[in-house]
C-alpha cells in the first residue's frame, strides 16, 4: 500500500485532530503517503482531498473540532454519489481510507468496502460513548471533563433553599455521560434513557434533602430522556421547587482534548495505519481495557451498547 | 463606630467572598469588630450572626459562591420582619452594616436606614451589571470570562453547512453581558432587551454567510429578550437552519473570579469600611472609571442603566 | 467490623477528597463507623481523628488537596511513635485503617500491620504514578492534564527564531508524566530518569529543526534528572540556542481533580472499605486494565515500577 | 491614505490577534487596504508582507500569540536594514504602519517617523505593565488571570508544616504583575523592583504564621529581582524553612486573552486606525480610565512607568 487517505465525518470531537495527526505521521514513518479529505463523504464526492505532510498536521494535537471539517452528505446514500466516491478514490491511486466517525460514518465505510472493496478501517469519534465494542471512544473524555467543570461551578453558588438545577448533557440513546458526570459531580440524581425515571421519587429525595436542610439539588438528564427545560417545569409544578436550568448543548463538542483523548487517539491512529498495511478492512480500533484492538464492523455497527449497572449503584451510594 | 456587620443578599455572584475578606480585614486593622451575618435578611431577621476574625476569611479570595450564604426573605418585606431584624442588630451592639448585592438587596439597606436609622453600605454584586453609577458591578467579569469560554468552545466544533448556534446568557433588562461576549467572540449577532430585534435582518445576515461559504453562525441572546429554545425553533422554521440551543444558566454566577473581581471587590470592602466609620450611610461604592466613589442609593435603586451605544456599533463592524 | 479509619498521608494529590468522601460513605452505607485522621501519622500519634458522617464528605469531590491534611512524622520511625499510634487507634475501638498515599505511607501501613496486628488497606496516591502494580494511581491524570495545558500556553507563543524552552515537571525516579505529557503536547524531546539523556543528539534534532524554518521547540524534563534551570544553561551554551525555562513545582499537585480521578478514587475508596470488611489487610487497591484488584504490600513497597517502552517509540515517531 | 500596514514586534502576548483582527476589520469598513507584515522589523526588511481581508482574520480573536509572528532584528539597527524597510513600505505603496508591541517596538516606530517621514502608530503590547501612559497594555490581564490560577492552584494543596511555595513571575523592571497577583491571590509577601527587601522581615512574618498555625506560605517574586531558585535557597538556609519553587516562565505569554485584553485590543485596534486615517502619527493608543486616548511616543518611549503605591498598602493589610 502506497497511498492511504484519512477523513473525519459526522458529529466531531475533541481528539480528532490528534487522530488525525497520528494517522499522518505514522504512514509517513513507514513510507506511505497520505491525502486529507475535506468534509467528510462530501468532500470524497467531490474530490475535495490533497496531500499531506509531517507540517500539515504541525500544531493541531491540542486543538478541538477536525482540520479535516465535517459535513452532512445526502449524495452518498445514493448509488450515483457511492460511485464518485469510488472513483475519486481511484483516480488518486489511493488503496486505503481510514474514517474518524461515529455509527453512521462506519456504516458509509462499511458500504464503500462491501461494494466497492476499498480497504477501509475506523476509529471511534463520538462524545456519547455509543460505540460499541469500545470501552472508550475520541472524545468521551475531554466532553466528561467539560461537564463537570460545568456542574461543580453551579455547584459553587449558594443558593437559596429549594433551589434545583438541572443539567441537559448529550447523550441521545445512551446515558454514559450523563451518568459517569453524575458519579464525578455528586449529582442528587440522573436521568438516562437506559433506565424508566421515576419523578416522584426523585422529588421525594430532593424534598427529604431540603428538609435535612441541603440548600440545592442537582439533577443531570441525558437529552435523550427530554428536554431539560420540560422537566424543570414538571419539577417545578409537580415539587414546588425552584428550578433552574443549563443546557450544555455543543459546549460538549468543543474544548481543547484532555491527555486521555490525545493518547487514545494517537494510538488508535497508529493503530489504524498498521491495519491498513496489514491487509485489514471493515475493522474499527478499539480499545479493550488497556489494549487497542480490531473488531470488525459487524459486531459494530447498529449495535446498542449496553449500559455498566455497576456504575448506576455507585451514583446511587454516594449521592446521598 | 467598634462594630459593624456584613452580609450578601440576592443571586451571589463571583467576588462575593473577596468583598467579605476585605471587609473583614480593613475592619480589624482599624480596631472595628465584624460579624458575618448567614442568609442575607433571612439571618439578619432570625439573628443568625457571628463574629469574624482574620482566619475566617482566610483561604476564600478564590472561591465562588459567597461563604455568608444568600436567600430570598418575605418576611423582611413586612414591618415585624424588619423589627426583628433591627433588633436583633441592635442586641449585638452593631452600628454599620455592609450589604453585598444588586437592586433588591440596597432596596433592603435604604428601609432599613430610612425607617430604623441603621447606618448602611452597599456594594454592587450583580452579574448583570445593571446597577446604576457604576461601570462594573462584582462578578461581570468573571461571568463575562465564563460566557467567553463557553462560546469559544462552541466555536471550535467543525460544523455542518448552515448550523446555527444560539447561546443564551444571563441579562433580564440589561444586554451588557450578551452584548459584550458577542463583540469579545465575534458572534454573528446579538439579542438584548434595549434594542428591538429584527429576525429577517439576522437571518439575511446569516444566510448571505452560508452563501460565502461560511459553516457556522453564533448568536447569543439575553434571557430577557426570550427564550433561545424559542428562538432556536424560529430560525429553524423560518430561516431553514440547522438550529442548536445552548442555555448558560447558572453555569454564569460560578467559577472562581478573575483577577479584576478579586481587585474590585477588595477595593469596594476597604472603601464600604471607610464610608461607614466616616459616618457615611445610604451609599453605595461604586466604580467610576479608575476610583471607587460613593454614590447616593436615591441615584441608583429603581433606575435603568443607560446602555453604552459605542458598544453597538463596535459589535457591528467586527462581526463581518 | 464496626469501625475504620481514614487517612492521608505524603505529599497530597488531587482526588484524595473523592477517595476519602468514597471511603465513609461507603462504609456508612454499611453500616461501619468512620474516623476521618487529620494529618496523617502525625495525627495517628497525636489522637487528632475525628468521627465522620456523610456531610463531613459533602461537597468536597471537586476540590483539590485533602480535607484531612497530610504532614510528615519523624515520630513515627520510632518505637514509642507506633506503640501511641496503636494506642490511639485501639482507645478510639477503629479496627481498621485505610491509608491513602504514596511508597513512604504504604510503608507505615505495613509496620502498623505487621507489628502491631492492626487490619490496613492501601489506595495509592501519588502524582509521579511511580507506583508498581497498578496502571495508574490517584492524581496522575490531573497533573498530566494541568502539566498539558501549561506546554500548550508555551506552545502558543509565537517565538523568535531558535528559542528552546524547558518545561521541568515532577517525577523523581520515575518519567512517566514526562514522557506522556512530550506525547500529548508534541515535544521535540523528553529526558527522564529511566533513559540516559543525549544532549548532543538532542541539540542536533533541535537545530535540524531550526534549519527547516521551525520557530521554537519544546523540551520536557522530569525533575529526576536534573534541574531544567542547569539544562537551560547547558543548551544555551552548547546549541547556542536561546532558552527559556519553566518550573512547573508545586502547580501540578494543585487543581479540581479530573473525571478519570474522580471516578479512580470513588471506585478505589469502596474497594477499600470492602476489602477490609472482607477481612483482607497489608492489600494496596490498584488499577489493573479496567478492574480493581488488591495486591499485597510485599509486591509493590520499594519497588520500581518499570517504563512502558512502547511510549517512547510513539513520541519518538509523533515529534517530527 | 488608501493603505496601511500592521505588524507585531518583540515579545508576544495574548490578545495580539485580537488588536490585528480590529486593525484589518477597521480599516476596511473604512474602504482602506490592509497589509500584514510577518515576523515585525524582520519581515519589513525582508519584505515578507501580504494583503489581508476580512477572512485572514476570521476565528483568530480567541487565540494567543501572533499569527503575523514576531522576531528579533539585529539589521534594523543599521541604516541600511531601515532603508530596506523603508523601500519595502513604499514599493507596497503603503502609507501608514501600526505597531502592536513594547517599548523597543516603539522606539523602532519612531526611527521610521523621525528619520524617515512613516506615519507610524503604536499599540502597546506588553504583559509586564512597564509601558507608561497607558493604565494597562494588551496581555497584562490575561497573563494575571494566568498567574493567579496557578498560585490558587499551589494554595490548594494541604502541604506538611513550614513550607513555603515561591513563585517566579516575569517583569523585569516593574512589579506590577506580581504586586497584584499578591493581592489577588492573598500572598504572604510579594518581592518587586520598585522596592528594596528585606528578607529578615520576610521570615520573621512567615516564622509567626507558622506559630500561629498556619501550614504554608506563598511568596511571589517578579524576576527583576533574582532568581526564586536562588532566593528559595536562602529562605531554606536562613529561615529553615521547607521551600518550593514553582517559575512560570513563557506559561505567562501564552492561553487564550481574557475579555478585557479582548476588548482593549478591540478598541485600540479602531483607535489606531483612525489615528492614521486623521494624519496623526508618532502616538500611541494609550488607556487612561475609561477611554482610549492618543500620547506621543516622546512621552513614553524609555521612560519609567510609577508603581501605585496605594497596591503596596493594599498587599500589606489584606496578607495578614
Amino acid at each position: 500500500m502506497k497511498r492511504i487517505a484519512v477523513m473525519t465525518s459526522g458529529g466531531d470531537c475533541p481528539g480528532m485532530n490528534a487522530a488525525i495527526r497520528s494517522v499522518v505521521r505514522t504512514a509517513l514513518s513507514k513510507g506511505v503517503e497520505v491525502f486529507g479529505i475535506d468534509q467528510g463523504y462530501k468532500g470524497l464526492i467531490e474530490g475535495n482531498m490533497k496531500k499531506m505532510d509531517n507540517r500539515s498536521v504541525a500544531n493541531i494535537i491540542q486543538r478541538g473540532g477536525t482540520i479535516l471539517r465535517s459535513a452532512r452528505s445526502m449524495e452518498f446514500k445514493t448509488d450515483a454519489g457511492q460511485v464518485k466516491a469510488v472513483n475519486n478514490l481511484a483516480e488518486n491511486c489511493i488503496e486505503g481510507l481510514v474514517v474518524i466517525g461515529g455509527d453512521g460514518s462506519l456504516t458509509g465505510a462499511k458500504i464503500l468496502s462491501e461494494r466497492y472493496g476499498v480497504k477501509t478501517v475506523g476509529i471511534p469519534g463520538s462524545i456519547d460513548n455509543d460505540l460499541c465494542c469500545t470501552d472508550m471512544s475520541i472524545g468521551v473524555d475531554t466532553a466528561l471533563n467539560t461537564i463537570v467543570r460545568a456542574v461543580d461551578s453551579i455547584n459553587d453558588t449558594a443558593s437559596s433553599h429549594d433551589r434545583t438545577f438541572l443539567v441537559e448533557v448529550m447523550g441521545r440513546n445512551c446515558g454514559y455521560l450523563a451518568l459517569v458526570s453524575a458519579i464525578a459531580t455528586g449529582a442528587e440524581a440522573v436521568l438516562i434513557p437506559e433506565v424508566k425515571y421515576d419523578i416522584e421519587g426523585i422529588i421525594g429525595k430532593i424534598k427529604e434533602r431540603y428538609e435535612q436542610g441541603k440548600t440545592r439539588s442537582i439533577i443531570i438528564i441525558a437529552e435523550g430522556v427530554g428536554s431539560a427545560a420540560d422537566f424543570g417545569k414538571v419539577f417545578g409544578m409537580i415539587g414546588g421547587f425552584d428550578t433552574r436550568v443549563t443546557i450544555l448543548g455543543h459546549l460538549q463538542r468543543g474544548g481543547s482534548p484532555t491527555v486521555f483523548d490525545r493518547i487514545l487517539a494517537t494510538r488508535m491512529g497508529t493503530a489504524a495505519v498498521e491495519a491498513l498495511l496489514d491487509g485489514k478492512t471493515e475493522v474499527m480500533t478499539a480499545l479493550q481495557k488497556t489494549k487497542v484492538e480490531l473488531v470488525p464492523f459487524k459486531d459494530i455497527i447498529g449495535l446498542k451498547k449496553p449500559l455498566d449497572t455497576k456504575l448506576l449503584e455507585i451514583a446511587e451510594i454516594l449521592s446521598r
